[in-house]
């Protein structure tokens, strides 16, 4: 079976890298929000996020910055704290065919709210 | 300020309405798989799933259904199971302005693979 | 096979019953933290949590109470966020032979920790 | 605020230990089902499992095996599945004061069930 011409013929080789990049930013933040994380854990966190999320059809590349500010000031007994959105700032790139998209989630802090938006599409 | 101008002014209607449909599709899957389901639990499993993704942006509308064969044919004394892509057949509707798309996913035994499509895009 | 005999004889009747509890203490936590809620959902999602929670071995009882406070504040303009610890208040009770554990989950604002410990036990 | 005096006085340090193992395996399960994994992530996969449940507290030491096997029969033009239970094989140790527990999860063929039992506890 031919899955691209099956079913995804209707939209274009753009949309396509646009609507892979989003299903992979979506899945991320849902998989990992939660996770206890530390500054000792904080390396191999990202590291398995990126490594886990480029699974993904149409994904070459993921990066990920948890934000380690917030990390150095935990203040509880416990030295962790639940990962949270604000904490997240990622980059999926996404292809497809020579169609490139860079999906990004950021923490806006004027909206208060990780924000997902494509960054750069060609 | 004007999110839609500032983060938003490179992509038309359309790919918007793909965009945020996507993004919700893989927020679902990876926030509720794995979630204990059975017979009993299914319904209201359900209808928290459809109203709780249908808070994200853009979308007007989520359907699940849950595969009922599966769980009827439970076969450990514990009597539930977690849920798996293989259980799901979702139907997300985002609207952008005037465009509208509904993004489907479909386990597909050819490809044994619950895949993400575009169903429907104007 | 009799798994209790096989599995659990090295343990008491309370500490399987504390066992339990705590297994779906930890598995509620993580399996819905991060989920989409608002003042118009959060209603079905205490429902689905409290009926899928209760499929695990052991557990007679799931009450969840979101924090209403939190949601009403809600300051964004997608009028929803990410669930977090901060906001739940959980009480699951596991049952077994004649013993029996009520597990509770509150966020312990002198902590800043959603401490999970063992309310009663008999 | 002494939390253990507060919260934990009415279990024994052997409850305890077996309490915070169980919360731990539960918490590992629910958050990382659904990851994707192939054999090229497994392993920084499992490291990072390993390195953000042991922040848990009494937790000194996680220990992740991924079924190998499964992973390498994927049979789909993705190359990698979501982690289900049935690919786990873990060890969660916890210690409290002079008491340790070891809590296994498996994946028991005659039950068709991912078990979580208490493997030793002294």
């Amino acid at each position: 079976m031919d899955v691209d011409e099956k079913y995804f013929n209707n939209i274009s080789k753009r949309e396509r890298a646009i609507f892979e990049g989003a299903i992979t930013m979506g899945a991320l933040f849902h998989q990992f929000i939660g996770t206890p994380v530390s500054i000792k854990s904080v390396e191999s966190l990202e590291k398995s996020i990126e490594d886990t999320m480029k699974l993904q059809p149409c994904i070459s590349r993921v990066e990920i910055k948890i934000d380690r500010e917030i990390l150095e000031k935990i203040e509880n007994e416990y030295d962790y704290i639940s990962l949270t959105g604000e904490m997240l700032d990622v980059k999926v790139v996404s292809e497809y065919s020579d169609k490139r998209a860079v999906i990004r989630l950021k923490f806006i802090t004027e909206l208060n709210y990780p924000l997902m938006y494509v960054e750069e599409v060609d």
